[in-house]
């Protein structure tokens, strides 16, 4: 039987070493980018458009398109919002195309681009994830977002949690060091996650921003069965159920 | 009191975003590159030449210097020896100009070249690193080699022992990610470090091509005290009691 490997990228700067055309890549920014992507699908969005730098998202919201942008936490003056997933509510959302950009995470979505598939994976949605990746049968690429091209915590966290549950499945296997350090990372932090991911960098700068409140929220599972996918740049709304 | 900060690099590639030209730094490949140079220099070497390329390497061989080359754990033929500690004897290398190119670990060295002082480091020379950088009172950074840009535990967990010690002194401190997780993983590996090695990509390598033999080697702590440190892009023989 052939059996597909499971790897985790700890920094968009190590990605060229990991680079797999055939995989299936998801992308993690927990804190908040792909939490906030998430929701937004799970409230009605219609299409997020990730884009790389400000002068991009600008240059959108001057042809009239909803805007979300920050940079290091704090919303960009000329867009509608920033990162918080508690921006993207049905009212506000539902039906709309968004152009996004973040600090880490649209960086991490466009490098990956030309693989076979790029999701975006957060608490929000990580049983919907597991399903598909198991349906897939492919390789699979855990991409952290981190924090300006460094190891982050509560990104590793994740992917410790979903490569976890998707080595589950004897189809998949590791021999992946990131991949085993993050679920051993997992496996301290699991039982009080709250506590862990409170000594992270991460937390501290959120905290300091008084942003830190959609910890608990970011940290929930399964709100939604909706995984959103890169289609021609553009993510959209995938559901398991589809098979894509 | 000014607090100097500990940090941790998981890969050369991520090396710019943690660049910090007061730092000490210290590099680790601990299979095999820098337990091999700290060998080298317990046994009397009197300079090693650490260069990037394989042609670099092959021209100071027709120079006449004693060279030692590897690519992947292999030998590159033109070479006098690899990159096991095994090779560095003291009937061989005693007094001796070597020059040095590894998959990993030279280039890790060059990138920090423009550092306050780059060390080498090892279990084997890890008490005098300790009484070393806590005498210095500067900020740390340790630069885990990897493997070819990724990731690697058995670096990191050396990070992770390191950072431990030097975290006791209370004139330093660490808000960095990777050196959480770094010491998180080696409170899991200390008490068997052996079945922890057992799982890493390394030790396959090594094993597939006869090499994991030293293994036990390049975990023991404290066979000399000897700091190999980088002065006008050579490695020269530093000892603790010489304060540099």
């Amino acid at each position: 039987m052939k059996k597909n490997k499971v790897e985790v990228c700890f920094s968009p700067a190590t990605y060229d070493s990991f680079k797999n055309r055939d995989a299936v890549v998801v992308i993690v920014d927990i804190l908040r980018a792909t939490s906030a992507i998430c929701t937004a699908f799970m409230n009605g969005v219609k299409k997020i458009i990730p884009v790389g730098t400000l002068e991009e998202a600008k240059a959108y919201k001057e042809k009239g398109y909803m805007v979300a942008a920050e940079r290091d936490g704090i919303v960009r003056d000329f867009a509608d919002f920033g990162n918080s997933p508690y921006n993207f509510t049905k009212e506000r959302v539902q039906g709309r195309e968004i152009v996004y950009s973040t600090t880490n995470g649209t960086n991490s979505i466009m490098i990956a681009a030309e693989s076979y598939r790029v999701v975006i994976g957060a608490y929000l949605n990580i049983s919907a994830l597991v399903k598909y990746i198991s349906g897939e049968g492919r390789d699979l690429l855990i991409l952290c977002a981190g924090w300006k091209n460094k190891f982050n915590l509560e990104d590793s966290l994740f992917a410790g949690a979903l490569a976890n549950r998707v080595l589950n499945d004897n189809r998949f296997y590791t021999i992946c060091d990131s991949t085993m350090a993050s679920m051993d990372l997992w496996n301290i932090a699991k039982n009080d996650m709250k506590a862990y991911i409170g000594k992270t960098a991460q937390r501290h700068r959120l905290k300091k921003n008084n942003l830190d409140d959609v910890i608990d929220y970011c940290h929930t599972s399964d709100l939604t069965d909706i995984i959103p996918v890169l289609q021609d740049d553009i993510l959209m709304a995938m559901k398991t159920e589809d098979g894509c």
